[in-house]
């Protein structure tokens, strides 16, 4: 799966910003890549982009409109409908995050007929593929994986890749999730891939590589997380990391969707993934754990990270603040 | 899910009885309700089933043809297209297993078209659906966990409901892959379902029951092979299981496919199915071993499973030659 940028941001009419979670994801990480945004009548979310029409954004070179607005209850509204057969007519190409697919409504699938552009739908299932080998392979591999869903995952194995390639490291982020496939421009969608073939997508995403080289590869879910364990498994086996950061965010009481889930012990969160990872990288470690601060008081941010470095005797920083340095000293 | 019987076996041109596992299978599980066989020039396999033509299977009651041959490289070979359409002409549905779609082939979707029958693709993915809770839920369940693939997990799961029953317990057997939805007639092809949904169409499979009541369910895969792990996972997610009971093959060297890769230690095994299965079912326990013995000479049989007792401190059984007794023992 492979995206042509730059993009027009499609935030619709997002009811709230949470609502636009996706579009901030790809402004914060690909600024550079975005040069506008789409807004409806109502729309609660800003990007802080130029607001373009279809025919600005073609003037403007933009070759994918991006979706970055989760709908309510997975329908196309209809105020959605007119814009985006108006950008598919343009020669635009259209991603689209939803597990609704666009060419499930006829005026849009209509439009994409005679279009340039594509129809691009990332939760479409991901079918038989490769069947994963688990064999030992050539280069570095790093996966995030988290006490909980949404604790930062995406964030920390963009951070990290950051920095790792600011200190002239041959490092690349590989996307496993919606938002990140939008801000790379390629990746899998593991929570979309027939189950079989899990291991195999993320094997096929992070390939044999140099021995200098390193993927540094989005997680999702949580092996504690009895929705989605199976996902986060199969992708720990594909990736057959050398090194993990666990992503966990300290003001959470319960796991995420399930109020009467609380959040797993991080030792045992650690134990964990690391005897699973040891099927396929026997000798998988941490090397630094990326704590989620956003909702911590400024003031007590510093002696929290502390006190959990104390304990866990590993680097412990919030990446997204400050680039996770302590963590990528570790991969030397 | 849900199959009509009875049932025409379609073993096709099997080249050898490997290829008709899955009509060994049904034919071994259900014989009331296979009323014949239908095999072309050549066949290998043989049902000890009279050989019926589609003419007559109709005439006989037969309400859908399963096929219970896998195909060399998943094509569906020329010869079958003729039967496969004339089966429909007459009114019969068609239970397809393989990954290729069955109306992919024009003759067999024009025919499709006029029939009171259907064409039911056991693989076909399974989409958006329900989401996993994990919340505890009334009932018993039991969940046959394995070593390795192909180690007889499915067999396991028949037998002991069989035994169950034969005592007068409210069991059901669980299906979770397209042998065991043939025989049961309904199921989730677990291995087919999008990787989101994985523990959630396992949930649905097996729900809340009477506290008298016990769910047999075919697990799939092992925890510990690096190609199908997140399957194995989310399946025992999904099932909840209050006792599980271990399968293995003990003459097996490496695990199914994986030359380079040895079969896991049954204790380490056993520890990583508990740890996992406690996080939906703190009481989680083994209450038996389930051991295939098939490749074991009869003069070592006994010997082998009495050593494994001593060792494991569990009843060993090959239940698919004595049942299961010693393990549904441990169920009360």
């Amino acid at each position: 799966m492979k995206l042509e940028k730059p993009y027009l941001i499609f935030v619709g009419d997002a009811h709230d910003e949470l609502a636009a979670k996706t579009s901030f994801g790809v402004v914060d990480w690909c600024p550079d890549d975005c040069v506008g945004q789409f807004r409806l009548p109502g729309c609660a979310a800003d990007m802080k982009l130029p607001d373009l029409s279809m025919e600005e954004a073609h003037q403007r070179g933009v070759r994918t409109v991006v979706i970055g607005v989760a709908n309510r209850g997975g329908v196309i509204p209809d105020s959605w409908i007119k814009p985006l057969a108006e950008a598919l007519r343009k020669g635009l190409s259209i991603a689209n995050g939803l597990h609704t697919p666009l060419d499930s409504i006829p005026e849009i699938a209509e439009a994409a007929k005679t279009s340039s552009g594509q129809l691009i739908e990332i939760r479409k299932p991901v079918g038989i593929d490769h069947i994963a080998t688990g064999k030992p392979r050539g280069g570095h591999r790093l996966l995030t994986v988290g006490t909980d869903c949404s604790v930062g995952k995406m964030y920390t194995a963009l951070a990290l890749t950051k920095e790792m390639q600011q200190r002239g490291m041959d490092a690349d982020f590989r996307a496993t999730g919606q938002t990140g496939i939008f801000i790379e421009g390629a990746g899998v969608p593991v929570d979309a891939v027939i189950a079989d073939f899990i291991s195999g997508s993320v094997e096929k995403l992070c390939p044999a590589a140099d021995s200098e080289h390193w993927d540094v590869i989005e997680g999702q879910g949580s092996l504690h997380h009895p929705s989605f364990a199976g996902v986060s498994l199969g992708l720990l086996h594909g990736a057959q990391p050398d090194v993990l950061v666990l992503c966990h965010e300290p003001t959470r009481t319960n796991m995420r969707g399930l109020p009467d889930r609380p959040i797993p012990d991080i030792v045992e969160a650690m134990e964990m993934n690391l005897e699973a990872a040891s099927i396929v990288q026997p000798n998988v470690k941490f090397v630094g754990m990326s704590v989620n601060t956003k909702h911590v008081q400024n003031s007590e941010r510093e002696s929290l990270l502390k006190s959990m470095e104390d304990r866990y005797q590993l680097p412990c920083e919030d990446p997204f603040l400050t680039g996770g340095k302590s963590i990528v000293n570790q991969l030397n």
